[in-house]
């Protein structure tokens, strides 16, 4: 262990024990870095561990603070969908959805839309203003089918921190890890096979399984461990099962990780039952506290786990720069994604590719990770101060969507249109099912907690349920 | 008629008559100034119009002379494919085509790459650095799943040429056209249906057809006329066939433009048999004559025919930007677009957006349909110079791909092994069939005659192709 590694440690154990509580002042650098006999800069390196760790925060001109985190909220139950597997409805309210990409509304929380003015994204824009002009007939060439060479050298090297050993030369680029998703779908299953999902689950994963003419088979899932092993064992027992696909880390639009053993119970389940697994990993990077956890992708030796990802979350999503680590079913993916659009842009993942080289990925990574959990903290609060009574929030570790169930009589999308007409939208629970359950949930993307339209979308939302659940209750007298 | 085109069309009635024959020089701008009493300026705009229409050349410090065009070379027959429908074949033969794009071969006749290096593309990288620099927020969110408003708006333009009026709010963009093509056939057919393709045709729609579990059914294709439509229409009262998939203009491989009459008759056979089109139009902005021909869709008052195409060809492959004109297939193939990969990354659409808008597209397809045209003479006249006796050649009146015909004891495949020990590759015809016919066809593009590794790479095809059927002579003896 490193020195400031160790002053770290005693620090956060200090605050484990409640010698500090939250929101109290930390020693000052000089005072910390005589009483342990260690240079500032030591101090400093702790300090900064810790702030990435989501522990504590520093603010300017006064010094280290315990970070204030919300209590967790009262957390939704685990879901109980359908038990048989569905063609997937909900068509008509996707087609609402793919409008939003458009629309207008003055405050979107509807779309999971990252924090694309962060000021360490500026690196990124930078290369690509840079290689447009000094690489620019390489960037107007095709790009080999399979990505970039030194993209997929680095994703490798990112994979490393979920536990992965990846070579380089498996990997497959694609354009978002919504193309990663269909081609691997594609690849595994048939129209008329059945695949297992989460649930609630992606809007895009559960409608890409519908237009390929598969079924959903979805499956009780705990708004804190993820897709209940006991009914997925069942699940496997009762039907021809062709593959799962599952979001085991950081979970949209549930927030939860599965905890590595019930990752590693699971890939257990997968051998046994030979089926091979989809694992959506597009908000991996994105936990509050390091390492990251792992992915099952990184338990596999039998090349089983197609690993989708993409930076469409961690980087932004404009550049559509996504990826596969397809296992043993490389060769039938590879050939997919080259009939589904031949190769992904040049110009976009030679940036990625520096960009991450270069160190940006890594510092940007640990500021949005700080900012996206106090974006949770302050967006939790308002929901518990606004909305009606019986609200339930999940309390994600990771990422920045919340899942809030409303009281029962609440049906979101009626919530979502009036919430339209003052510029606010949302996205519907019945989005994230196949046979439109969760009429009264909604999902939303709480990031940037310090635009007040955020904290005034939330108040407005809670205005309107409240009206909402007195109409009912008038219209029943 | 204005005076330039009036002193224009003298001109080419001259050169027609043969009052000048090719390779003659033309009086010089001041002497036929006075000859028709009209200014300096109007006779280099009448000299610039010839030019645009490959009708003359200027040659520097000489003066203006008639272009020689090669004569038309023998061209292949009429294509015979089989008489059903099939599934496509040549899986592992496209493995070897996706690698192409890695490759070090170093002269790459294989595949169908344009001119990346003309000095008209400056601009475009120009706008991709600005844009980085100056939008950079901006190119970093989704953007609509329909893709830049400003875009769609250029593209709408650009179609005019074609005889095309849509509507920008129809279009859709696409990652490439390969995208197009992929997302059309996914919406318009399910695994069994059977689709009619030319013959040969395009590898990647044939594969397409293929990993989407659907039959082909080849149509005998005439190198000038394009589909036999009597054979069309007997396969239309045999099968239930659910689509056509076909390139009528600057085809490829075969590089025919179908006649308008030919058009219309098709379109009236698609109507009575209420078959949709796929439109392949990628290499359409490159004919050598202006105007462009129109495509089928600009003849289709029923929203029958889907439009694809690109400026993969006509631009450059690397940018990734291609389109749908959906007709009344439009929601079902935004839908497919949307679950394949959400969105096409921004920063390459708003680029080429601005790029039109500019006029420098209209400047670069100028330069390069005359560029193109000159490769394909060159090429033919190496072609015929070096391959045995008995080679024929398609003769495109658009785009830079040829379609060579050997003779029929060599083996293509063959050759592109024998050729990549000598750092060249060919597309082998078999690529260009369900079924695995034209062995001893080869498809080779003809881009940037001016550099001698390409007449060098011809004479070598020459020599390889003369070795093999020598042993051949031998191996009967
Ligand atoms: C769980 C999940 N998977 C995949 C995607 C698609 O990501 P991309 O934009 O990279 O295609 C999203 C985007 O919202 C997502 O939430
Ligand atoms: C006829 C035809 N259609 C489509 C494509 C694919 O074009 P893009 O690179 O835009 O996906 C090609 C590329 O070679 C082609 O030749």
């Amino acid at each position: 262990m490193k020195l400031y590694e160790q002053v770290a440690t005693t620090l956060k154990d200090r605050i484990d024990l409640g010698y500090y509580h939250e929101g109290d002042k930390l020693p000052s650098v000089r005072g910390l870095s005589q009483e342990h006999g260690v240079s500032i800069s030591t101090v400093q390196e702790a300090y900064g561990l810790l702030m990435d760790d989501g522990i504590i925060e520093s603010r300017p001109k006064s010094g280290y603070y315990v970070l204030k985190h919300q209590a967790p909220p009262e957390l939704p139950a685990t879901s109980n969908p359908a038990p048989q597997p569905l063609v997937v409805a909900q068509w008509q309210k996707l087609q609402h959805m793919i409008n939003e990409y458009g629309s207008t509304a003055t405050t979107k929380l509807s779309l999971a839309l990252p924090d694309t003015q962060a000021s360490t994204l500026k690196p990124l824009t930078r290369l690509m203003s840079e290689l447009s002009r000094n690489a620019a007939t390489r960037v107007l060439e095709y790009e080999h089918a399979a990505g970039s060479d030194a993209l997929r050298h680095q994703i490798a090297r990112v994979m490393v921190d979920s536990g992965c050993r990846i070579n380089p030369e498996e990997i497959i680029i694609t354009s978002g890890c919504q193309e990663a998703l269909s081609c691997s779908l594609r690849a595994v299953t048939e129209p008329g096979d059945i695949v297992v999902v989460d649930s609630p689950s992606f809007f895009g994963s559960v409608q890409a399984i519908k237009i390929n003419g598969v079924k959903a088979l979805e499956i009780p899932t705990s708004p804190e461990t993820g897709i209940s092993l006991e009914a997925l064992e069942m699940a496997f027992e009762q039907w021809p099962i062709k593959a799962c696909l599952l979001t085991p880390t950081n979970n949209n639009p549930l927030g939860y990780s599965m905890p590595d053993k019930n990752k590693l119970r699971l890939l257990e389940l997968l051998n046994h039952y030979d089926i091979p697994l989809i694992e959506d990993d597009v908000y991996g990077d994105l936990s509050y506290t390091l390492p990251r956890p792992r992915t099952i992708k990184s338990f596999d030796t039998q090349g089983r786990v197609i690993l989708c990802s993409s930076f469409s979350k961690s980087i932004a999503p404009g550049i559509r720069v996504g990826w596969i680590a397809p296992g043993h079913h490389r060769e039938h993916i590879m050939m997919v994604k080259y009939l589904s659009s031949l190769s992904t842009p040049k110009l976009t993942q030679m940036a990625v590719a520096e960009f991450i080289a270069q160190g940006y990925y890594e510092k940007h990574l640990r500021r949005v990770r700080r900012d996206y959990q106090r974006d949770r903290d302050a967006v939790i609060g308002w929901l518990k101060r606004e909305l009606p009574e019986g609200t339930r929030i999940s309390y994600p570790q990771g990422g920045y969507l919340l899942w809030v169930e409303l009281p029962d009589q609440i049906d979101s999308n009626e919530l979502n249109q009036q919430a339209k007409q003052e510029g606010i939208s949302i996205a519907p629970g019945t989005l994230f099912s196949a046979s439109g359950k969760y009429k009264n949930f909604m999902r939303i993307c709480c990031v940037n907690s310090a635009d007040p339209a955020l904290e005034k979308a939330i108040k407005t939302l809670g205005r309107l349920c409240k009206e909402m659940l007195t109409r009912n209750l008038l219209s029943q007298d």
